[in-house]
């Protein structure tokens, strides 16, 4: 299923994307679930409702035009995001391929619609772009053993744009959370795309353009670390719940990778992102 | 006021502590307001009424026996924690005084009550104490500018202990969080004390035992960066949420700074904590 919060922002109500492309219809989900968070993602019999409803066309139809798409999920619980997990990402840095999953945190309040605007920070020289596969958790993960599959922990899959100021990242003394922080920071959507949809999350095709050139085209099959290897990393360093998030890292051509003058984003830019089946996000870059 | 939250993890019911030291009484507010938290931080009349109600003696006495003191913060947002800021601390680490603030993030999943059991990772061999005092925001500060007062920002105090693991956090690559937001890693308590109880953040001894034996005795006047500038700084790079907590940084006294055998924690021993006129914590340690 994929499924979606549309409406104004903080007031969104949950819906259903039915079928693909433009034969898709939007349909609401509001008289069946109170919203798409944590909570409806560990509650099967929930989700078994949906589809029932949905495939005997019991879902009221939503007129899509006009209609903001908000993130895909109420309530994000943490958003733990992984640094440096492509190849190519990696060598474009600069940096060594990490030996164990490099891991940082970015505040739930980042996350915002995939199509709202993206605000550069006052002060910024070096806002820049990376596309990025996100992890639903769906159920607790808590110390996966060896012997777990950790993509059961997943509830499903979405695109997320981990925004990132990289003079507050780096440049500034500390930890990197100071450059991935920043309100609008990550947008996330437009759809939740639930697992069973996603049978291998590392054969994936991502790419980011900044006003309509291709800057970012990879694939998760790049990753160091495969989604079902972080998820278990990261589950031994702290306890995931139902309604986390898991950043799973960029591929290669970030601003920073590039020769200078390194094409930084300014006010007025439009960066779009997509990855293969879980849909496309639009922003424009405003300045805070 | 000292405003706390007591019953079972996750059934907390709001309650005042009406009074100081063995006079204080117990007073019960879950008759006047749904809980404590960033909504009610910002409200300023629902406040003004818990005051109001506790001088014309209309509270309810509430039978403190046997009652678990909670988090005393609902919905807690971000935590957001300053590194290394206090001379003596930045000192004993071996690291230079930062030129700025050092920014890092604790996910709010982390935060349990004052008395709650601390569990030791599994794997662990360096966990770490960190007493220090929390500030609560309570109402949103978004670059916030050099003719504006940051304390304005503030609703309260709270004794906070920012548990660190420092294999977790220094020696598996990447940044700190790997270290910080390992389950149960900061408890929170057990009073949030409103800033017009608290008239110099700059004025507050704070103190860390373990299994009776002095380990930190610090003075808030020793931060490098005090809590309006941390509160000012901050807001440059995030946006600060009411309910949002800013961990100031620890005193000297941690076991990193130690000699070898460094005295990191282990199942059985009994961490206290206190700062002036905040309350006082008590965790017992347990393996994960």
């Amino acid at each position: 299923m994929k499924l979606l919060r549309v409406g104004t922002a903080g007031a969104e109500r949950p819906a259903l994307l039915d079928g693909d492309g433009d034969l898709a219809t939007l349909r609401d989900l509001s008289g069946l679930v109170p919203d798409i968070d944590g909570a409806l993602l560990q509650d099967a019999a929930a989700l078994d409702r949906i589809r029932a409803a949905a495939a005997a066309g019991e879902l009221p139809e939503l007129d899509p035009a006009g209609l903001r798409v908000g993130p895909p999920l109420a309530r994000v619980g943490k958003v733990v995001c992984i640094g440096l997990n492509y190849h190519d990402h990696a060598a474009e840095t600069g940096a060594e391929p990490p030996g164990e999953p490099v891991v940082f945190l970015k505040a739930s309040d980042t996350v915002v619609g995939p199509d709202d605007t993206v605000l550069v920070p006052r002060g910024s020289r070096k806002t820049d772009w990376e596309v990025e596969l996100a992890v639903v958790i769906g159920r607790t993960a808590r110390y996966v053993a060896d012997d777990e599959d950790p993509l059961s922990y997943v509830a499903g899959y979405a695109v997320s744009h981990d925004v990132s100021e990289r003079e507050f990242q780096i440049e500034r003394g500390g930890t990197w959370d100071k450059g991935k922080n920043c309100e609008t920071f990550n947008p996330l959507g437009p759809w939740l795309v639930t697992a069973d949809e996603v049978p291998d999350p590392q054969a994936l095709g991502l790419r980011l353009w900044v006003n309509g050139e291709l800057r970012q085209d990879g694939r998760t099959a790049d990753q160091i670390f495969p989604v079902a290897e972080v998820v278990r990393y990261v589950s031994h360093f702290m306890t995931l719940h139902p309604g986390d998030v898991i950043n799973t890292g960029t591929p290669a051509g970030v601003a920073m990778g590039h020769p200078e003058p390194k094409p930084y984003l300014r006010a007025g830019d439009v960066v779009e992102l997509e990855i293969d089946g879980l849909g496309r996000q639009r922003q424009e870059l405003k300045d805070a």
